[in-house]
């Protein structure tokens, strides 16, 4: 008989999550399982429980940005394979508090170019924390369709790998360690990786869950200058008073590309939409600027006028989540820099209206695409 | 009386070039003048004539891919200034082979982020080698619509600043040297940009001008493997083997996007057209992997699917001409590693039929967006 755990389990796309018992993985020497006390809500979980991106693979327990306690460590943790470039983390303690996010794991091998430089998240055979399967240990270890089910952080258990587990520094609270394992990692990482720090310009676009964040942690960076760019006035005191930025665009004014034409040195795009200024954006890039899409818009960009890329040399390309030293990388920014997400609480038994608030758009500085983190 | 030059001038969309006189620039202590042996054929040459970017500024002197003698050298030349992170060419002598590219000046301000970075290519205040001003003097030097007018090589002489002219190495016949200014650089300065060389892969997307020499100057740069790629298969046996590519795809064929899937480092595009299969490029590149547009299309380029970009981190980006510095690589790498474009020579009196021919591709290895060398 195998184990069975208790969660939120989602059986169509219409239907609200029921309470009830799901069959986890089995239990290997590499994995761990955690006792969940907070998980965020991020947009990926309303695009799956809704099969908005192909049909999901019902039952299904969304949920990763997971934060727990450490309740069981299989004896091969310690020794667990790690890629090459990255820093392990101490070894796990029963106890520890951690965190899960949207990734669990990746091939890790070493012929593997993604892996073998740090790059998990591009691994081609990358598992998703949810909707997704493990390799099949009787189908040689191949990515499948017939391994175990992943299963995410709404429930009371998490179990799997060890490998993509991380600590939770201590200055950091779990209800606002949750979004940032997801929501967190996707604007820094990108941030991180174009250079975002002092002499630079940052400008976010989009002031939700993902893009708040991007904000905070470009200020953490040290950014010279860090600009939120949203449709309306709406938000322009938040973010400049509240979060800390030191400019503020709203594009249903006329004018604004104009006046801040070549300002910019990386731009974070947290919306989507076949609507958005794309042009406009490009035209604040400095030369050989950067614009990041983060998110995957269901709908393809507008058209991009070659000029607008050749002018310029600016760069516009898109990142995924992070890899495990990005999650690392932006942990110890958070504790060291007080990086603390706008987050709501709410106890986990409210699931279904938490939802609904966050597709509805209710939440605060969250939205589709976005996090907001739940506690149990 | 000022100084008049004899030149093939345009002087609207429709009518042919007629060899006359024109106007120079008031020749200053910081010109030179050439005389002019070798000009090239460029696209943009074509895209100018017809007014295809914009009413040109007629009458007008197109060309710039120019070879010539130095005849004249004003009196500041020695020490005309250049911007900090280039290596400036030792002084130029009469008598100097030369080449002249697609732009003639830059602000070369240190105040200036591009032009003191050694991307004068970049300037805000780049000025095309014909039409377009220079600075007016009597308008505080800015750049205007009232200074003198910039004129081509397809004269007898030019006369222009002496910062952007290269000395040519005696390697290279001037034939030969005429097309790598402006083609040549276009697609080295992205090739060595990112990174093309020992470990890498790239594909050419179109095998014209510009594509040619893209696997030229990739092969020669010493990258591990080089694709051509075409739509049809009729420049198969060209280019892997007289150009010395590694593999050729014909995009008419079925599956070369999934056989190809995640093979190439750097991608250049020297074609255009809203109809370029770029979900299908975009799949060839590897995980961060970088596609380059160069040239500029008058059509807007194709919707690009998010995930396209954000799946594996892949960077869609442009690239304009090249810096000076750019331009020197260039040519030490083609004179040492015997880079020869393809050519065909013609007679400049010749030039309205090579136009012709060129319009209607005509040229081997040279079509819209591309160029030839025509001799005198």
């Amino acid at each position: 008989m195998p184990d069975q755990f208790h969660g939120w389990v989602s059986h169509s796309p219409t239907t609200p999550l029921t309470f009830t018992t799901f069959t986890p993985k089995p239990f290997t020497p590499t994995d761990i399982e955690v006792q969940i006390t907070h998980c965020g809500i991020c947009g990926t979980d309303l695009h799956t429980l809704r099969s908005g991106w192909g049909p999901t693979d019902y039952p299904c327990v969304v949920g990763h940005e997971i934060i727990g306690i450490v309740t069981r460590i299989g004896s091969a943790v310690a020794t667990a394979p790690s890629s090459s470039t990255t820093t392990p983390d101490s070894p796990l303690q029963l106890g520890d508090r951690v965190g899960i996010g949207a990734q669990t794991l990746s091939c890790l091998q070493p012929s593997c170019t993604a892996c073998a430089s740090g790059r998990e998240n591009y691994c081609p055979r990358m598992i998703a924390t949810y909707n997704s399967r493990y390799p099949d240990p009787a189908d040689n270890n191949k990515k499948s369709r017939t391994g175990p089910k992943t299963y995410g952080g709404f429930a009371r258990t998490w179990r799997g790998p060890a490998s993509f587990v991380f600590k939770i520094p201590e200055a950091i609270p779990s209800a606002a360690a949750a979004p940032l394992l997801c929501a967190g990692v996707t604007v820094f990482s990108p941030l991180r990786k174009y250079g975002a720090g002092p002499g630079k310009t940052v400008a976010v676009v989009g002031i939700g869950g993902l893009g708040h964040l991007g904000i905070l942690f470009a200020k953490a960076l040290g950014c010279d200058r860090v600009i939120g760019i949203s449709r309306t006035g709406r938000k322009k005191t938040d973010v400049i008073e509240k979060m800390g930025a030191d400019g503020f665009v709203a594009t249903e004014e006329k004018g604004w590309e104009k006046k801040w034409a070549r300002t910019v040195d990386v731009m974070i795009c947290t919306v989507d939409g076949d609507d958005m200024p794309l042009g406009k954006y490009l035209r604040l890039l400095k030369v050989e600027g950067t614009f990041v899409l983060v998110g995957a818009p269901e709908t393809p960009l507008p058209r991009i006028r070659a000029w607008d890329l050749v002018a310029k040399g600016v760069v516009v390309t898109g990142s995924n989540v992070g890899s495990r030293e990005d999650v690392r990388a932006m942990l110890k920014v958070a504790a060291e820099k007080g990086v603390v997400p706008w987050v709501e609480k709410r106890p986990m038994e409210e699931v279904n209206g938490a939802l609904k608030d966050m597709e509805l758009g209710r939440a605060r500085f969250r939205r589709k695409g976005d996090g907001v983190p739940i506690q149990t």
